[in-house]
């Protein structure tokens, strides 16, 4: 590959599905755009479909069949993205930005098969910089892919920010994330309005963020970001109030928090088996069947008593029909057991780098849940987050007493 | 190619917009199809846009600019009719029939690059007959195509039909146009309830009375359809009303009408430049210089009266701002002249094979139009066609005229 876009000021920016909601909004994004080309910046801008028309895609055919085949959802859930970034297109062109607009075809944005959920594997890079020498900004299409037998894919919910993290990376420069959220706050403003916004925020931490529920920035575009090293930026689409940058490693200089955030994940169902019949095996049987399902188990603990093993585990509320067939295939042959699922239970999860280098976090986060009376129903932790599994009606009040404890507010 | 198609008994099948309108309209045509394979038939299917889609996409460009770059609003636009593919597709596998949907780029449908109204070059077929080996239904994206250059076109207002005779000619079989409109009348059946529909048509009559305003078959389809002797079975979506064959000459046992049909063309603009200055040097540049800003001039009369020639011609309405503008710029350059811009007119044509040999037709047409009292503003005629302008107001009864004249209802 040449060279020679090393000699452009190049910028990737992603908008989001409520950013270019109307054609008013798209026009707005056009003049925003246009401050970049004016600062004599190439822009590549990856768009999301307007407003909820994935939503209203998926019940339109969801009118026709209970079951759409995935090959044909995604024929389907593609054209929305590319809508946006024609429009977007033609708006930039009204204003004399020379843009041109593409969908992953024309891009051969190469993905898996895995029709609804694929995985990007290539980018052709060249396309878009021999575009960068007649155009000043390319629009592309979003959330979108092609197999190599030229069917369509998509990239899954939130699929827009891996489109334009994986450009990013490809293109060796930064990224910038647009939104109606104005960055990436240690919890949720919604709960706690007076809830801090970073500055600054480390990959590791923004991808235990995103993975359990903070909404800015899709989990495996970070993942994406952080293997590729691509400099992120979130901020609000329509103010100039300063976002988050996403980064390897703090500034020096930046005080380290312990606790970076504390986030609540709603989508959760727990199950319990008790007692688990067939012990260990069972055990084993039982994930792999899990497993071969692509049902995620989230978190896992088992309890020994008396000779018996009572194994818990959670999982997005979706799967919930699937577990159940599951477990009976699996279990049925081993012997008794009753399997009791609970969807009134809610992750909070708190996440911090420091907490790597700081003992005592989990005590002081235990602690400060238990002085306001929140059961905890189940623990998970890694070096950087502590989830605990709590009451649905005490939710609110444990991500209020996670927050006073680490100043995240 | 390898011929092993000859094997299989295949058509293609046309649905217009209001034909696939809703969900629920979309699993009719599903059923439809269904019979179809059940006797063992393979049906390649072209869809257009649901309903006012094409419209609603064309206004929500137009809310972001007046005039959007032509090769942003085929990328815009060409998404209608991948929906609908989608869609369709899923409703068909839904019910047990293996199908799957394909747009411009997967089938490369390569056209020339004129955007909003380009022309088909080629079809990959073999992808298609590849695709029947798992498939029992192909459902095509019609109105859209792509270049050499990957860029979406699309193929101008009723381009599905043309879609779909391409394949049928590249397949070599034939086509079934279904619409809201249960075959070819004689004339309006909504001016004339009682207007006769006809068992057989010619290619030839079909294309004029398609390009005269009758809005059953876009022309371009027939000149294809025409040009590779593709069958045309024209009728009603959802009736099983016997529709109409459009073929290359009647059949020997039917009795040739002389007149086949009658139609009536609003979208006309009448110009009377009275006199021409400049003379024939000028009339031959004026109509280069019409012809090189791709206005094309329909109906043109010159009357030579008294050493000074009068010129009258028509064009569609969209088109007279840039007539204003060509006149202007050529004929100042010759001297004084006045331009008369009349859009109270209506074009009336009678249409049919057999006028070539029955003398006299011209002279009932007129006489007919005269008994009523319509008055006669410019005439041209081919071999199979007579039009006439009308007054505005005179249309109906012109048309009630000729339709009476010549049993065409």
């Amino acid at each position: 590959m040449t060279n020679y876009w090393r000699d452009m000021s190049l910028i990737v920016q992603k908008y989001g599905g409520s950013s270019v909601a109307t054609p008013e909004k798209i026009k707005k994004i056009a003049e925003k755009i246009k401050k970049n080309v004016e600062e004599e910046e190439k822009v590549c801008v990856v768009v999301s479909a307007m407003g909820k028309t994935t939503d209203e895609l998926i019940a339109l055919a969801k009118r026709i069949s209970d079951s759409p085949k995935p090959r044909e959802l995604d024929m389907l859930l593609s054209t929305g993205e590319q809508v946006t970034a024609a429009l977007l297109s033609i708006a930039l062109n009204d204003i004399g930005v020379p843009s041109v607009s593409f969908n992953a075809f024309q891009l051969e944005m190469v993905t898996t098969s895995d029709f609804n959920n694929a995985r990007i594997i290539d980018i052709n890079a060249e396309r878009l910089l021999d575009e960068f020498q007649t155009n000043d900004v390319i629009v592309v299409a979003g959330f979108q892919g092609i197999t190599d037998l030229k069917d369509i894919t998509t990239l899954g919910r939130g699929g827009s920010d891996t489109s334009a993290v994986a450009i990013a990376a490809k293109l060796n420069t930064k990224c910038e994330i647009y939104s109606d959220v104005a960055g990436v706050f240690a919890c949720d403003p919604k709960i706690i309005p007076s809830a801090k916004k970073h500055e600054y925020i480390t990959y590791d931490e923004l991808m235990e963020l995103a993975s359990m529920g903070a909404k800015v920035v899709h989990s495996r575009a970070v993942e994406i970001a952080k293997k590729f090293k691509v400099e992120l930026y979130c901020a609000s689409t329509f103010s100039d109030e300063r976002g988050t940058f996403v980064v390897d490693s703090l500034p020096e200089w930046l005080e380290q928090p312990v606790v970076t955030g504390v986030t609540m994940d709603k989508n959760q169902r727990k199950f319990t088996i008790s007692p688990l019949p067939g012990g260990q095996e069972a055990q084993v049987q039982l994930f792999i069947a899990l497993a071969s399902k692509k049902i995620n188990l989230d978190m896992i603990s088992t309890v020994k008593d008396n000779g018996q093993v009572y194994l818990t585990f959670t999982v997005v509320e979706g799967a919930s029909e699937r577990v159940r067939e599951v477990v009976e295939e699996v279990l049925s042959q081993y012997g008794e057991y009753r399997l009791i699922e609970d969807d009134e239970v809610v992750k909070i999860t708190a996440v911090g780098v420091g907490m790597e280098s700081a003992p005592g976090v989990a005590a002081r986060f235990f602690a400060a849940l238990n002085k306001e009376g929140v059961k905890l129903l189940g623990t998970s932790t890694s070096e950087i987050k502590i989830s605990t599994l709590v009451p649905k009606y005490d939710a609110e009040k444990a991500v209020r007493a996670v927050a006073r404890e680490f100043s995240l507010a």
